[in-house]
């Protein structure tokens, strides 16, 4: 109820804000980047008092971590800022502008989405990611971060303000949560007129699966990073090697990395010793399959689970596969439509993987840690969707935004 | 429970039909047509005994001729199916290749969605017409129509698996509900594993409004047609009542009439006499604003339920508005995100309402009629969508598929 104010300000500003020249997004991006700088003893602050209750009340390490504010970590904020500056605006953009039959010409226009919900946990860098992304895309958004790091999050909220009213823009064009209150959640996605449009849920995969499941507002978001690497055949050992090696020990918890490796029967005897090797140095448990427990002495037999899971750890799952078309129903069967690659010289074997494999990113001959907005010159992501409709793979801006039908008559009607 | 079998089936017909080639896909819809056409007796059968049925229990005229085929509606069936053929293939476009510093390439690979699920009324064409379109763009699906067309819809469906199993695909990958029970609906749609990922209601507003309620996969939908025509100060007024005339008379029942015409205050006077004749001569009744009313007598005064009113009838609400901002604002909140023209020879008015109509179909100088698969070129549409993600306005085969990231390295790893 006390949030149809909240609603009808952030229709109200996303009406402003997606007609807004890239010019004066950019100056409220620039202000924001200011205020960060200015005000940033207020932020660490703010995120000193967030810090001393969560310590208090036992928040572990990694979390605690996470949640830390530092000058290194808001000079990395307003370096953020800087970036999204540089990129191209997306909105307004037409393309594929053509003259029908009747006269009248034909196109698209990009344009944002409207208002964008992103859910998050206490981590404060993601308040200023998700917020200028979202504004440079034309949206207005709703930020809703985890309760340890409301005070940091508050704080940050100020700098936004400042930077967009300073822009001219209407302050509720970003939207903090003005409550650590679960309820706010539930006004977001539900209810009988949802806060937002679209909903982006960021976080560990139970937080997904609860927002999404009850979600009355579409939802871009991923779960699962089951990623493979399959070394065909035809496979240059070599770069095999390095490829599996970075997929998998680069860095653990990553959505991207490599949980699972398959491995061609014919390559299985020359790779799969000194891969085993490599894994050793990294301290990588595997677990494999009967076949590569024949190669492979004193490894602990893969289960049906292994095939599903996402470590996130150092472990592996290997299984040697018979042909390639094992290997990519292995992927489309076990796998979360997220990345995976083939390590192959063979041209039919590299097409074949790249059209048959139904993930957001196929890659060849590369580590899977490259599916990144950054690598694959987004600029930015606010996330990675697995999802089938919309966008698939890293989100930058353009995921942000959708396209209209436009159409210039000159007194046209249908007979 | 009894599902599970059905929805292992189209899983396994999806990835089949998503590597299929053109040729492939065009045979199996060449056979389809043929079917069609010699098993036009059995089918044209099936539809009498539906109609027979229907007829008994006191179905209503309007729908007892939706629910009609004859000859000349099989003959239209099979045109459709040569229409679809003469379609470019979607499936395996490359876009946007390019390379990145580490030097890795990266580049869009367009892919089916899956498995489609369609749920309709009792219109025995559209079985035709969606499994065609599904299968063109990849898909496997499921289509559930009308209880009052079961008959039809399995004799359809027959000469659809005849087609399909000409072409050497598993017949799972267009299934035609195999009972008219509403369970099944619920199958296709929810549950702990739907059968489909996507579902595309097509028919009535509540209908649609309740599968989105229940679906637990994407919808892609439209619920509203509330077009609007604004007039504005600089409009060629020969034009505007040629198009406004078109698009609230040419016909009453589609989702693509306008249903309120914007006049701005400057032209009022001229134009709102003319134009009242106009619609007379059609039998259109006119609801209007207090200030519409002063310029016409005898007219009902429009209410707040006027402006949001689908008529899909001979009526029609006007307003006189005070600039183009207001009826930009009036359509962006009384509309419904389906069409909405601008008529004026002004170009910056032209260029501010096309980018600030927040509509799937933004129309300047011609008629909203023309929001059509067709007439924007697509060769035929599955529906028209009023969602904010994935794809607006008419839907073709391109709305049927997404974009996977794809990959192209050297054996390049992330450092």
């Amino acid at each position: 109820m006390q949030y149809h104010d909240l609603a009808d300000q952030a229709r109200q500003a996303s009406r402003v804000v997606a007609q807004a020249s890239m010019d004066c997004k950019n100056r409220a991006l620039e202000q924001i980047g200011v205020a960060l700088d200015s005000r940033r003893d207020e932020v660490l602050a703010a995120n000193q008092n967030d810090l001393k209750i969560a310590a208090d009340s036992g928040l572990e390490a990694a979390l605690l971590d996470r949640l830390e504010l530092n000058t290194a970590r808001v000079d990395s904020m307003i370096e953020g800022v800087t970036q999204i500056i540089s990129l191209p605006d997306p909105i307004g953009e037409i393309s594929h502008l053509t003259k029908r039959p009747s006269g009248i010409e034909v196109g698209l226009m990009r344009q944002p989405l409207g208002i964008i919900g992103v859910i998050y946990e206490s981590r404060p860098n993601v308040t200023v990611d998700a917020a200028i992304l979202c504004l440079k895309a034309g949206n207005a958004c709703v930020l809703r971060g985890g309760s340890e790091a409301f005070h940091s999050n508050q704080a940050i909220a100020r700098c936004i303000t400042q930077g967009i009213l300073g822009a001219g823009l209407p302050s509720a064009v970003v939207q903090v949560a003005p409550t650590a209150d679960r309820e706010f959640v539930g006004a977001m996605i539900g209810g009988k007129r949802p806060l937002c449009d679209v909903i982006i849920p960021r976080g560990g995969k139970s937080l997904i699966a609860r927002i999404s499941e009850d979600a009355r507002v579409p939802v871009i978001k991923h779960l699962d990073g089951n990623c493979h690497v399959y070394v065909d055949a035809d496979a240059d050992l070599e770069k095999a090697l390095l490829i599996l090696e970075n997929a998998k020990t680069h860095r653990y918890g990553v959505c991207n990395a490599a949980e699972s490796f398959l491995i061609h029967e014919s390559v299985a005897a020359s790779l799969l010793p000194r891969l085993a090797d490599l894994l050793l140095v990294h301290d990588v448990e595997i677990r494999g399959c009967v076949e590569t427990c024949r190669h492979l002495s004193g490894l602990t037999t893969a289960t049906e689970d292994d095939w599903v899971t996402e470590y996130l750890a150092p472990v592996v799952a290997i299984k040697v596969v018979s042909s390639l078309d094992d290997a990519i129903q292995h992927i489309n069967h076990y796998g979360s439509h997220h990345t995976d690659a083939i390590v192959s010289e063979n041209y039919s074997a590299v097409r074949k993987f790249m059209r048959g494999v139904d993930s957001s990113s196929v890659i060849a001959n590369a580590s899977t840690r490259f599916a990144d907005g950054f690598e694959y010159g987004l600029g930015a992501e606010i996330g990675i969707s697995t999802d089938r409709i919309h966008v698939r793979g890293p989100v930058g801006l353009e995921g942000l935004t959708n396209q209209k039908w436009i159409v210039f008559g000159d007194g046209q009607v249908r007979t």
